[in-house]
């Protein structure tokens, strides 16, 4: 079975901050309708990366893969993602957490981005 | 003539946190040799915004079109961008600085991202 999946941003003050978190879902969903797919923050926005990962496993999720929504690996994924996931299989009892290189490195992604830039 | 393009960036304490954003900009000048293209950071890491739209005026551009590398408008572009923009064109005198839409909120972004997500 896949595992479930939950998209790890950053968060921010103002709620339409999750507007496109919440496309790259969609998407996904639209792609995959059978995907089980949450979205999670770090801080500020909600729901947190700890509410999206419950959540899953709540709806019968073991396995977990967090992709982290940043476009470089700094100190959020580098130890902030490692050390609460840890924390939340301590918590989770039976429940595996695997942790994807950030989007931003991905080749595909880095390619689309740089074709947007040059538009004009 | 086309603008020069400025990809803006958080910045980080790490410095392979610019990696990814020197990728961005190697396909852009794969895919275009004549761009214009610099690095500016918001904060942490160099050079900043401000190095970036100094560098390019030095090399004679009039016009400079500033593409957030953000997944998403929170404060940093939609408060700290403008003002430093509306700044650096008070101090360049005849300088047009434009605003792009974040990447984050492009379409082909997206199904990018979308797609390695739920690739397992």
């Amino acid at each position: 079975m896949n595992p479930a999946i939950v998209l790890f941003g950053h968060g921010a003050r103002n709620a339409e901050y999750a507007e496109p978190f919440r496309r790259i879902r969609a998407a996904m969903l639209a792609s995959d309708p059978q995907a089980q797919v949450e979205i999670g923050f770090l801080e500020l926005s909600q729901p947190t990366l700890e509410d999206a990962i419950a959540a899953l496993q709540a709806r019968g999720a073991r396995r977990i893969r967090v992709v982290p929504i940043f476009f470089a690996p700094g100190k959020h994924v580098l130890k902030d993602l490692p050390e609460r996931a840890a924390a939340a299989m301590e918590r989770h009892a039976g429940l595996e957490i695997e942790l994807a290189e950030a989007v931003g490195t991905v080749p595909e992604v880095i390619a689309a981005m740089a074709a947007y830039a040059l538009a004009q």
